[in-house]
């Protein structure tokens, strides 16, 4: 039911970097789920993991392998999320990278895990050394499409896209690719995310651009505002196109950075669209915030609210309930009286109430689009924000009350 | 669909009010949609509003009137929340105050105004006078019921009880109505609640009490997290028992606020148990918090999180879910690896993982259960609540999405 998604365009290989699935039988018969990302010595590494609490063993040991090397593999298994397995699934995490490590030829520090796939079971350790030895042996720089393709779990629809630009005169490639409906279901989505570059970036400046990347693009979107034990968004930077970039007020960072975070929000946006049921993909805009902060706020309030979702999925522009879940959204004195709304261009209330100009027709035309832009207006200063969401269809409640059966 | 929930039983008549009911058109046909409580001279009211930036004209007025003077008359009006309605929708509220006023010879600003229904359409004012006519007509101090069936909107059942005891050697009654189905529909919902009683109280030991009773009944439900424009929960303390309390140390003050907050409680669950869609009645206790502020901050995670609430639906033991709301419920430097869960008295989780005693049978027999009690013990302190909420049923969709279709 993905909403004006397609396959993905034509991927770019990343100089530096290789990829090579395998069908390991973690879980799913008949398909691949194991990856494997090879990159050249000299590759520097960042990455945003969940805060979630109940962070999975491997989101545990990817943070503190990250923490003590350069990174030179990434292993990711689809079908179990080896969260909640305590110590015997750190055990486990800890000998896939052995396994890894001893066949490549590395310290097992410089494999970073992930997974994703159901909680609470056992990760079957013994599937491992035929599956990552079959991924070895498929390693290549072309593997980016196959490899968005092996990390999918409910995802209908691979996730992955390129750019490329020429900085200081250097052709610079990002690539990258994600998983995830909507890092919405804890039982078997998580929302991974792996993009390689082969410009290359001082540590401070490669977590800088990846950790503003992720702020507009991963962190501001949300199917249903529960967020995975697993997630995990990976930057790798091979510095093979010759272009290294250590100052921040530079022209080349500037660059670089837009190129990044427009990468990751294509990617985001992807997976809003490919979200569990979805039916609209929605933008909700505020603006004339006081500060960016209080826009989110409102922003993900909106987005939130299941009444707000159920009308966007009837296409009923039911505009009370915008106004309200704004009103609750718990900014400090808001003048209700000052708010504007506007849905895709329609203007429907002024001042906190309905514009005299709007008709219930103006508004049934809007919400019959499938791609919605909802717009705020606060009045209370200058910021702004944009986050992404879907409706709530019957669909989201199928396919999440009848998952585990 | 209502959970559990029956018709009320004997409600007790509270010396000193009068309720008066009238079919006056407002919105729907054929059915009462107009009430009148009136309260002797001499009575104290208190009351708890809806905190939403978006509150309807009625909440303004009502909260500016309660402040001038003591209440004589409650005037409640099903079918039309009067929100959204702006200076037209002030102006009106204002009118319907001074038509019964002027019949009923007090003040207007002895008058509260409540409405709930339809956001956004202008209230027809010229029902009014007759309505109010008939109700003033139909006063009578055994009209709890037929008041509690007035105020309803998609509530499925009246929601009243009773509490009496004896003060200080006094008989003291307490009697309320609550609407309402989970204060979860700002389009047409709204939770409102009338509760009277004959002690007498100082007016700042009535306002005590009830905002305490409210914090452990009504501001701890939640059926979607959406509060609405026009929420409002009045007390009205005639004293016609003879018992007045002015200290609040005393016994007297322990019993009355006890007995309150049981009622407030016993309404709030009713309200839950007839939430839209419902199919469980969810308590969710948590305990060995630090704070109470921290205990209701994951409750309410557990409580909100759609993927929890469509488990519970499908009446699925599916803890993983349970564990991840509680990681993302944002409590600094939580201890996953010491939570520990249980459904229905089956322990399911301990020190973060799936009890080594646990089944898949355990869990599901105790879900199919129509009555669950989730507690999770944090073991960061000696602080607990309870909330209460409900899952997230195909009904809910179907409700929220075809309302007004």
């Amino acid at each position: 039911m993905a909403v004006g998604l397609g396959m993905p365009g034509r991927l770019l290989p990343v100089d530096g970097l290789r990829l090579g699935v395998a069908p390991a039988g973690i879980r799913y018969r008949e398909r691949n789920d194991l990856l494997i990302i090879a990159a050249e010595e000299g590759t520097c590494g960042a990455a945003v993991f969940t805060r979630n609490a109940f962070c999975a063993a491997p989101v545990q040991l990817a943070r503190k392998h990250l923490a003590m090397f350069a990174p030179r593999y990434l292993l990711v298994n689809a079908g179990n999320a080896n969260a909640g397995t305590g110590d015997a699934g750190m055990a486990a995490a800890r000998e896939t990278c052995h396994i890894l490590a001893e066949r490549a030829g590395c310290a097992p520090e410089a494999v970073l895990p992930f997974s994703t796939g159901v909680i609470g079971e056992p990760l079957p350790v013994e599937k491992f050394p035929e599956g990552i030895a079959c991924a070895l042996d498929d390693l290549r720089a072309d593997g980016w499409l196959d490899a968005a393709r092996t990390i999918m779990t409910t995802d209908t629809l691979p996730k992955a896209c390129s750019r490329q630009t020429t900085i200081s005169g250097r052709k610079v490639t990002l690539t990258g690719i994600a998983k995830g409906s909507g890092m919405i279901h804890p039982n078997m989505a998580t929302l991974l995310v792996f993009v390689g570059t082969d410009a290359g970036l001082s540590q401070t400046l490669l977590d800088r651009a990846l950790r503003k990347a992720v702020d507009g693009s991963f962190n501001s979107i949300t199917v249903d505002g529960d967020t995975s034990t697993n997630d995990a968004c990976i930057l790798l930077a091979t510095g093979k196109s010759g272009l290294l970039i250590e100052d921040e007020t530079s022209q080349d960072y500037a660059t670089f950075a837009g190129l990044l975070a427009d990468l990751c929000r294509e990617l985001a946006q992807a997976v809003v669209r490919d979200g569990e049921g979805a039916t609209k993909f929605v933008t909700i805009e505020i603006d004339t915030a006081y500060s960016v902060e209080e826009a989110r706020q409102v922003a993900f309030a909106v987005a939130h609210s299941p009444l707000v979702k159920t009308a966007l999925f009837a296409s009923d522009p039911n505009w009370g309930r915008i106004l309200a879940a704004v009103g609750r959204s718990g900014l400090v004195d808001l003048d209700a009286g000052r708010v504007d709304l506007e849905i895709n261009g329609v203007r429907i209330a002024t001042a906190g109430g309905r514009d005299p100009g709007y008709t219930e027709a103006q508004g049934q035309e809007a919400l019959a689009q499938a791609d919605l832009l909802i717009r705020i207006a606060l009045a209370r200063g200058t910021a702004k924000t944009r986050v992404w969401t879907t409706d709530l269809s019957h669909e989201y409640v199928r396919i999440n009350a009848d998952y585990r059966s």
